[in-house]
């Protein structure tokens, strides 16, 4: 108990800094706080053995229920939605089925009939035929719009506000923090800069084809139909290699869609911390995991534990969840 | 001529201070250099209207034959073939053509016979059927000892010292310099950290297939057969788009393989500078352009004049070409 030893002032002192420095003031001081501070602290220190130098310092997260929320549906599939509405609206006949009819009026529950094949349809009919710049700025008119089916709440104020902490967090650490996800690349580019502090050459995500083209004589990247990569599972360790090179030593995720990547990341050498959002909130959030049509926890939870990955208990570990 | 009021100790220093502090002294004070130095002070200036910020300085280079020397082969093939003789020593039956034996065997011109699609043949063949850990390492390993079948000259040392210069003046004012290459983006990413300064995310190239696989319990990036992505001609503009999302406001290359990425760069708004690297120097290098096999340069020598861009002229541009 060397507390006793020193004076009172002292104490507060102490205390006073450390309620000042805590770089994640929205997380409660359960374990799974401790343990991230105890791994950036453990990497970050010259002195120790585990020391891992800036240029190793990768830290990945998936972006739906990981960095923002994803209920009741992926809000890139809301942005779908209203977007093929406009289109059907300008041309009727690119309503081609069910599904995409049901998406353009806003009807949710119909649209997800189809299953994740009727969501890339109604993705891709929605996104495709227009260039990247123009695709862009049409997200970004949407989002200064867009409110939340169930909350009303704006769309782009639905981020977790831990994560925004984890993010800055870990950049003030020296680590370089990229978006890893199955939404799609020119989506998330359109605001990752903006709501996470992410430029676009550090947002890995799914594709469309593209095509370039001299568009009256202006070169134009083109937005085609048709999928070129899914980073989802799997894709998401093939992703990271392919677009950084390097095994991230830090991988947040929270479904199992981010399992090949929490894996793959850290089982390399060295120490490694893989994080797991679990959705536990109903009150202030959504309560989801192994029956959820989105963001499914199963294998996660189950082998998480033991791979030694945080699971972050959203309604226990968080103080506050929203900016 | 205000230099005649100055006492000769103080034209001596600021002559020494000019000459120490050159950026690019392997370049000669040809326009070419004046260019490029006017282009970068012109830009970084937060004085000037063409002002960019450090965010939106984006330069990418071709590597063979903007970055290192690319005759009578691509280095990478030289490679290719190396590792396919160590291949058929353990299994000749992976020999399955005149082209793949005449690879083995050592035979450039035999190889090249094939065209694109037989170099293609035999860069699948070599490189395919191991990890991307195992593969870099043996690159490295081959990096070590590979010369060059003509000089004698060890491979990594082929590099051109004016673009390293001109690499290192461009980080030094701000930039992130990428590599947008047809090469393939394992095999890059195995020196150009050593070689460029380089780190693995910010190397762009064309990719085989891959997969991700638990062998023996771990987890591992396989190369597999088959071609996932060809990053030349209009694949540059795509492969930056999809991996940078930026576009570049300053871009180096050497053959027609880098018109549209030339082409797409320099078309954006605000200042931009393309570079060409003319072959002219057989004595000290190569002299080749319209009418080679590798590095093409034909439509780029006709319109990138007018186009603005900086046509290189290796033999008068360039006081040294090697480090
Ligand atoms: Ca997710
Ligand atoms: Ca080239």
């Amino acid at each position: 108990m060397p507390h006793r030893l020193l004076p009172v002032a002292a104490i507060v002192a102490s205390l006073a800094t450390a309620a000042m420095s805590d770089p994640l003031p929205s997380w409660n001081d359960t374990d799974a706080k401790a343990r991230v501070v105890a791994f950036v602290e453990n990497v970050t220190d010259p002195a120790s053995d585990d020391y891992v130098t800036a240029a190793d310092r990768i830290a990945v997260f998936d972006n739906d229920g990981t960095l923002w929320a994803e209920q009741p549906i992926y809000f890139q599939f809301l942005y779908a939605m209203d977007r093929l509405a406009v289109r059907a609206a300008d041309d009727p006949s690119v309503l081609t089925s069910d599904v995409l009819r049901a998406a353009a009026e806003g009807d949710i529950a119909g649209a997800m009939a189809g299953g994740e094949e009727g969501l890339l349809e109604v993705v891709m009919q929605s996104h495709a035929g227009l260039s990247v710049d123009d695709f862009q700025a049409d997200v970004r008119a949407w989002l200064d719009t867009a409110v939340h089916p169930q909350t009303g709440q704006p769309i782009r104020d639905m981020l977790y506000q831990p994560m925004l902490e984890l993010l800055r967090y870990l950049r003030d650490e020296g680590f370089s923090t990229y978006i890893v996800s199955g939404g799609g690349v020119h989506f998330m580019r359109a605001f990752a800069e903006d709501a996470y502090g992410i430029p676009p050459s550090q947002v890995i995500g799914s594709a469309g084809k593209s095509s370039y083209q001299i568009i009256d004589g202006v070169p134009t990247i083109m937005k085609d139909p048709g999928i070129a990569f899914i980073d989802d599972k799997e894709g998401k360790p093939l992703g990271i290699d392919s677009k950084i090179g390097q095994r991230p030593i830090f991988v947040g995720g929270n479904s199992d869609g981010d399992f090949a990547m929490l894996e793959w990341a850290t089982a390399g050498p060295g120490p490694r911390l893989g994080l797991i959002v679990h959705h536990t909130d109903a009150d202030r959030e959504w309560a989801y995991d192994r029956d959820s049509h989105v963001g499914r926890l199963d294998r996660g939870l189950d082998e998480g534990p033991a791979r030694g990955w945080v699971i972050v208990d959203m309604a226990s570990d968080w103080a506050d969840i929203w900016p």
